[in-house]
């Protein structure tokens, strides 16, 4: 081969000379999607190499929260204990709904059938859980407790179609970040079971036939590439595209907005590209997850949020994630939240937030923000009227957080994009099968190739329906579909 | 070779024995893109055979209402003689909005400084325009004139931006369809010149080495599959997928809602797909182009949409495509127009349109409607009062539609998805450079292969920006770059 290796060019079966590495399942990326994969394949009886970009284990999955949305068959064992019963149905319509009009219905069936049986699965692979429930709304637990409120599941319109419980699982940690313990636990459950791993090893492109069908791939190793054969499959788990900039602006750039991207650094898309130089259909592309959470503290939540119009545009309690969305919809991204002397604090992650203004009436907080006269008053006097009565017809707040704004003074937080700047991580990737195996525009197996994680478009696909857990329930799910279908082929 | 063809799995160029045709230039699909590119590519010196589906010329063009978005360099002849200067700085800023956060400024400048030399060549080609201006706001031109407002030129926010001038120019015809006469005329341009046409011809798949440089593809033609050589380059033309329900429930379930096509009914993403069965990215593959206009009768636009808050939502004089996406986001896809007696009319192309309230007053149509008391009346006393000053300052409607709404009886007509449906198109497609060349999503060239048209993800790439005329400018312009790129390869 003259021609240098490309992520967007499979080296032709006919052309490879000899393997450097034979394995039966290569896994790429050692994210919670690569680690899930990796172990279900050798525990279906396949020898397994993973291949991982970094020096180490972890990728993505071990700065984040390391929280699991799970829950169905009457309850995990950790929602039964506090007392909430999950009906399959309801985890069902939920997770339809979370996915909007681009939910995938095989998908979701298959997972709300299948997760409360995963959370057994990954007790067992050593997940640490301390089995405990927390009812205060937040962000991740800081905690070291279970069982959170993670989405949607109380908030309009979700909660009338689909009996609110709690599903986020998050891994045993006190305070942020719980993501890290669980990739410690699944690594030293990888390199148990014997499974080859290799670090700091560049996938550089796939190896394919003249149909597109996948037998290996070309891995940099030691500034070498190194051709490996993988009999049984290729399962891309290499994460998500966020940290490619030239990507972002061709798919996705909204999230262009938010230069906080969700990840270790290695989100570059290689998965994807890889996917699609057999001809793997992206989709989804355009949708991200994006938030600039108004709490905690959650005392702010009784503030409503008005565009540049002076009216409302969401209830303000559903996921932060959901209301972000609506935030960046708003006519030139301006939004605030408004707030009296009673509620008033700093949001937790944006302590240095802008007042936009001030006053001891709404009238002067109005003209402050240079509004037409009398919108926002009629805005929060209708609010205030509404809620004195514990009532929001309009957008449906629930009432906990429900209480008048009537103690001066009055402010105005800006939580416009021009002020306020989020974190990020893309939703769009190949299209697969509940198998994991990635399918042609047309709907086509791509024999051989599989994907998982934030490589490919799962359960959370759109970014008004996101909830904290469902990257990685989906990632860790679907990582093991694809994996035990390899291994079985 | 024992598998069938297929549009997501190349035939590689080892497995050809023969070839059945040979071509310099082999075009794939003959509306308007492909007739453009055909010529151009002819008028370059190369051989060129146009490959079609149907039986006859015209793809979707021909159903189309025939209207170009031109201007720039001072305004086409047409602009100019009705007074109109057009700046290119005007127009690129006003494509710029229109493209939106995905605009391609590549793509645009080049528009932008060709547009107006396009509209002489299309003449030159044998398209007729009569030359003549109409002021009448209108969905596509009834009488014969040429030049119209098809867009958002005058609405907020673009006026701020980009000075105003009429862009649509429509071809010559009596009565809606023009498009016809477009394809007609370049149909017999493409005869006189020599170029190779093969109807009832369908692309089953491409011809490509091993590194994906398309050589050629296979068509079927009376019912066997012939392998075709293209020397310079296969440029595919076969339209957008609005017609492939599968795909349109994969990338863009949204359109769901609209189950009336703009498609001569070939729009199934053939192109898509081969283009994609090399490696080549496809891009912002969610949006598409939808309509529920409101007029004609344009009385209808001092009208005033809300939603179920009894809030408005965006200026009712913007282009009518980039209202009805407005309308598609409101909380249940449910909105209303309010009208008073004064204007009140059937939408000339929704006879049947629901009345859904009916009152002497505004507060009897809100309880009719059961809004929350006092927002609906809020809303349009507001608006009232605003108007009576010729003024909008909430959402900015031009003073040509500001009349208060103070006649009784009032009325509410149902704009809401389950009441109204539309036509719609896809808008996302294969990514490629100005010269037409299809792209991998790491950016780069695939050797070979061209799109235009549908096919491709063109100037027009998001539904709110769309106005009228930009499809077939886009597919005329990009079509004619691909030809003489490919012809001078």
């Amino acid at each position: 081969m003259s021609r240098p290796y490309s992520l967007s060019q499979p080296l032709r079966l006919d052309a490879v000379q000899h393997w450097d590495i034979e394995t039966e399942v290569a896994v790429v990326g050692f994210g919670i999607a690569g680690a899930c994969a990796a172990i279900e394949a050798r525990l279906a009886g396949a020898t397994v190499t993973v291949f991982e970009l970094a020096a180490v284990s972890g990728g993505s999955t071990a700065l984040s929260g390391g929280e699991f949305y799970l829950g169905g068959n009457g309850g995990t064992a950790v929602q039964r204990a506090a007392g909430f019963e999950d009906a399959t149905e309801d985890f069902r319509e939920y997770l339809m709904m979370a996915g909007g009009a681009n939910a995938d219905e095989a998908r979701v069936r298959c997972y709300a059938e299948g997760a409360r049986d995963h959370f057994d699965w990954l007790v067992a692979q050593g997940v640490p859980f301390k089995g405990t429930y927390s009812a205060e709304k937040c962000l991740e637990p800081l905690t070291d407790d279970t069982l959170v409120w993670s989405g949607s599941e109380k908030a309009w319109p979700f909660a009338e179609r689909a009996r609110p419980a709690p599903r986020g699982h998050a891994a045993q940690l006190v305070g942020m970040g719980a993501g890290r313990v669980i990739m410690e636990k699944l690594t030293e459950r990888v390199n148990a079971l014997g499974i080859q791993t290799r670090y700091s090893a560049r996938a550089l492109a796939l190896v394919a036939d003249d149909d597109n069908r996948v037998h290996g791939l070309v891995v940099r190793i030691d500034g070498e590439p190194r051709v490996v054969r993988a009999s049984k499959g290729v399962i891309l788990c290499t994460g998500g595209f966020i940290c490619n900039e030239d990507m972002v602006r061709r798919y996705v750039p909204a999230a262009l907005k938010c230069p906080n991207p969700t990840s270790a650094g290695n989100d570059h898309g290689a998965g994807i590209q890889l996917g699609a130089s057999v001809g793997g259909a992206t989709i989804h592309m355009g949708e991200f997850f994006a938030t600039r959470p108004m709490f905690p503290p959650d005392q702010l939540l009784n503030g409503i949020l008005v565009n540049t119009t002076g009216q409302r545009f969401i209830n303000e309690d559903a996921y932060h994630g959901r209301v972000t969305q609506y935030m960046m919809r708003q006519p030139g991204d301006h939004c605030w939240l408004l707030v009296d002397n009673a509620i008033f604090a700093r949001p937790w992650v944006f302590q240095d937030i802008e007042i936009s203004a001030a006053g001891e009436t709404w009238e002067e907080v109005e003209a402050e923000l240079g509004m037409p006269a009398g919108e926002l008053v009629h805005t929060v006097t209708t609010y205030n009227r509404h809620a004195a009565g514990g009532q929001d017809p309009l957008w449906h707040k629930i009432p906990q957080y429900l209480r008048p704004l009537v103690e001066p003074p009055f402010a105005a937080l800006n939580f416009g994009g021009d002020a306020v700047s989020g974190t990020s991580f893309t939703l769009g990737g190949l299209s697969t099968l509940p198998t994991g195996q990635v399918l042609t525009p047309d709907g086509n197996v791509i024999e051989g190739l599989y994907a998982a994680g934030r490589t490919a478009c799962g359960i959370p696909r759109w970014g008004d329906g996101y909830s904290s857990g469902m990257s990685l329930g989906d990632s860790s799910f679907f990582g093991r579909q694809a994996g035990r279908h390899a291994a079985n082929t």
